[in-house]
């Protein structure tokens, strides 16, 4: 993976490999202010300081535009979701123990688990309903006492697909009947380009653990987040991470507190659901123009990415190849976000719209589509 | 440990408890402008975006001045010095495996060390000269081979000493000897009052894995240190970080590029070492002033702390609780610090000069005083 990145960050290669953020959305000019107004009014901001209180108070507002109640009591905040689910890693995941996750998972969950050699249950996921949650009973049902279920609820990554409404209830049903907790990265959801589903966390207190971040909606580099969790969790999770980084509010918090205090954030998030869904849009044009008509995709309802199925007989490794070394183009093979090996290879892609500019994806993708074609015929 | 800082943040006490850096004496307005500049001219500091490279040539310029020639590939940037240590202690302990350090350590690095649950072979340390380095050869040689050796060679945290220069090369021979690392925390390095020694890292390129720290020479809450290990430890490290909250840019260490752009770091330094000797100094003749002939303390060459040893009659913890109950006066017994039960508990306790304002600690240190001569007799 390590690899393949360095190979599509080359100059002059048009990338639909990573997730970012589009840099020109970002609130550059309010952030300006929120820090200049800390720097200028809180001198305890540069020093060790407790974490911030109001910030609690801000995510619990923000959590109720997501559909979830609850307490500050319950709100623990993080660096940035990788962060939040290192955390609960650490916490939750004993030696030897067991998890669930789907065949095709964000990468950097894997390199969490990694270090503690679970036995990873995977479960696959439908491409217009979400993870199996059948697969995930029959598993519970046969005796397994997973550590924990991974649910990248809304604007999966890699897949792009959101889990139904009738899976959600019955994945935390399933959840409580067997008293396994549900670990929800929800690092995409505030991005949904239709009609919004509430979280998991709606559906539970007690069962859903939930990882938010202020990264997609406001700006990595602040690597702000937080946690939503039962009020017991709060102070094992605080221990963790005050030996990890100490547990104390960095300068960012409060930047992106006095930020949140300006309540521009509702209209930001409109915004980004907007130009997005204008971006998503662009995307799924051009690839209709430009794909053969044996791939095959769906309308992804949030995230940063269009999930690209290529016939079972084509050879990914040779299509980005090609698509890298003669058409200077890139995307992520399928295969690279799989958490069970012992599973067919995916010929899937994954593609990027956030991050390249309209006139990229209008060049990029009819050249990826070259390539494509060249290795189907 | 937490219920006795709760109990010494309560409103009216006068605190010698923490560690603090002076909030007053931080470059706010310098950072401010860095903050601005970073924001008007470089857009994807806010966005994902690697490790500054720009940064690490500065932090080789830095360590320079500590005395240490290295090069920008062997220096890993980590969001502070705890940061960096809890990645080398995952990088290099083994569950079941042992680690050497002093009696009297970092409770910091006693909760990095916590979940490992390493053997921790324990010197002791001299007042006057430092770790006992004797103690550490018997371990050697009768066959103990640690994961690593722990070091605060300057400014020591609780004890105040530093390791005197006979000890830093004997010390640094033992480790290439046995083929131990050291693992070397400066936190407090950069902070001498007389002439500095330099740190074990001058000695050794292989066996000193150096931690270095902006908190106490620019402010902690932009989470910004960095590493000095040898070059082939930087991916590892980079893996493991990635896992733990993604090995990219923070704002903050963008910010911390663009204010030693402007070469002011020097005098700041200057600056700080000008007015923690002069609070040092003010501490130290209180304390002679007010304190029962029967304590005893050393003038700290650097760091944050005054160590005073009380009689070994006295009961550590009724003198804590008189001074906060009675005289509303706050300090940490020196007992909790120990990386070793089974030793004889310390009737030590750590005085913190660096946060307390001057009138604070010309009022404080007397009723300190009361609290221990009403113990006493």
């Amino acid at each position: 993976m390590q690899e393949m990145l360095v190979a599509t960050s080359r100059p002059g290669i048009i990338s639909f490999a990573l997730g970012l953020p589009a840099g020109e959305l970002f609130p550059t000019t309010a952030l300006t202010a929120a820090a200049e107004r800390v720097l200028s009014t809180k001198p305890a901001a540069l020093n060790y300081h407790p974490p911030l209180q109001s910030l609690k108070q801000h995510v619990r507002e923000l959590m109720k535009q997501r559909g979830v109640d609850c307490r500050e009591e319950q709100i623990f905040l993080t660096a940035g979701a990788q962060q939040g689910m290192s955390l609960l890693a650490r916490l939750l995941l004993e030696p030897g123990g067991s998890v669930i996750t789907e065949d095709l998972i964000y990468p950097g969950f894997q390199q969490i688990l990694q270090p503690f050699q679970p036995q990873v249950l995977t479960v696959s996921t439908d491409a217009e309903t979400g993870m199996d949650v059948d697969a995930v009973e029959r598993h519970l049902r046969g005796g397994a006492r997973p550590s924990f279920i991974y649910s990248i609820t809304d604007g999966h990554n890699p897949l792009s697909v959101r889990l139904d409404a009738a899976k959600r209830a019955r994945l935390v049903e399933l959840a409580e009947r067997y008293n396994v907790p549900i670990v929800e990265d929800d690092a995409y959801g505030f991005l949904c380009y239709g009609n919004p589903l509430p979280p998991l966390r709606a559906f539970s207190d007690a069962s859903v653990f939930y990882v938010g971040s202020f990264s997609k909606i406001l700006a990595p580099a602040l690597r702000a987040g937080w946690l939503v969790v039962p009020e017991e969790l709060i102070l094992p999770l605080s221990v963790i991470k005050e030996a990890m980084d100490i547990d104390a509010a960095p300068f960012t918090q409060h930047v992106v507190n006095a930020y949140l205090e300006t309540a521009q954030l509702p209209a930001q998030i409109e915004m980004l659901r907007t130009e997005y869904r204008v971006k998503r849009d662009l995307m799924l044009r051009v690839l209709a123009e430009n794909f053969p008509g044996e791939a095959r995709w769906a309308k992804p309802d949030g995230g940063f990415f269009v999930w690209v199925e290529l016939p079972p007989a084509v050879d990914v490794d040779e299509v980005f190849r090609r698509a890298l070394e003669v058409e200077h183009v890139a995307f992520i093979p399928g295969y690279a976000f799989s958490a069970n090996n012992k599973r067919p290879r995916s010929t899937g892609i994954r593609i990027n719209f956030s991050h390249p500019p309209a006139a990229r994806i209008e060049e990029g993708i009819p050249r990826l589509a070259r390539a494509l074609k060249a290795v189907i015929r």
